[in-house]
């Protein structure tokens, strides 16, 4: 297996792409030129969403462990939008919206096991810049989402 | 009249887009190339900004009538800067943020209803990308705003 | 010296960028095509990041003066990335989230301190779309963050 691509470097983990079923009137990634702009990826852990807010009933631990889900989850769109991981030409930026708690702060030690994770698969083209901020509430209490703007290469 | 313009599927439902006033050192939308990068379209009621925390004393159904509105106001801002919206090639993203109770769920019921008037306007070129969020408040007390990123032809 | 600089005006003004270091996994700014995506940027005064609760324990006369830190910050990025403002075309949008009470309301006082600096270095190519919600926390409790697209001319 060639380990200097995307996929293979995933399989090295013991990870896969997870495919989010989307609830609502929009799309999973809309395409304009060679950036794919993508939707709020939640976490998704065997067939259950993880809810709560961190700070309170969510541990940090578990909420990295979301945001790891959450960037899993945005693969498994690039996959469904691409074919191939190996289409991503950068990982531009990142936006990560914890539910938290007023007084929590840690949303950067949240937010870096996704950014590890894609920086991980994508190595040097996974270098994103970010956005991470706490939220009062997220749809049907989820810990968190994910979206992203991927700069791509052509089919 | 040609019930394929978004216009004319926009009086068909007896909708008009909404032109709204800019309070703040910025400017409605800004293009670069064929992207159109709009401001936070917020819900204009009559004379009135539609205002509250949902949640608490704003039902889910007055917060997906401002949903609608605050697209309205996207789609003025759309009209004031490319003169019909037949210009608009795909709506890319659409982010709603929610002003919102701390256990409010429902992000994506109030969201849905600015995505469906977009679908039913836009058609195929109104499916969007999405991202909804709540936040534990917003200026002036707005219930809502709705920021969207559109890809447009060439005058 | 020229005063139709970006870095003439930021002279005059008696102001210079502010070169924000990266805690996290991630970079300051991406760039795809003539966009400039850059990270969520935060008020730096002197060697403290300026942190609290809008609202609360921080006046707006101070969150003012966080989100011109903040803009110093973004300055500091594209000075990094470009090498000179002068390869700003267009500041495209810039999103703030402002750390705040859920009933404060004055997010565009706070966001128009950072804009009216943008349009006061870089002229008419200042002026962008824009985004100010209030967020319940941010990383290490800082009390804003700025972040930004930006069209930028070839080296």
């Amino acid at each position: 297996m060639d380990s200097t691509t995307p996929e293979a470097r995933l399989a090295a983990l013991a990870l896969e792409p997870i495919a989010l079923p989307v609830f609502g009137s929009f799309v999973a990634a809309v395409r304009t030129g060679d950036l794919l702009h993508t939707m709020g990826h939640w976490p998704l852990r065997g067939d259950r969403p993880v809810t709560g807010t961190v700070g309170a009933e969510v541990s940090l631990d578990d909420a990295r462990d979301a945001a790891r889900l959450a960037a899993l989850g945005l693969l498994g769109t690039l996959v469904a939008h691409l074919g191939s991981l190996d289409r991503v030409r950068r990982i531009a930026t990142v936006t990560v919206t914890v539910n938290a708690t007023p007084d929590f702060t840690q949303h950067t030690a949240v937010a870096d096991a996704a950014s590890d994770l894609l920086v991980d698969v994508f190595g040097e083209r996974g270098h994103h810049a970010r956005l991470a901020v706490g939220v009062s509430s997220l749809p049907a209490d989820l810990v968190l989402e994910l979206t992203a703007v991927v700069q791509v290469t052509e089919a």
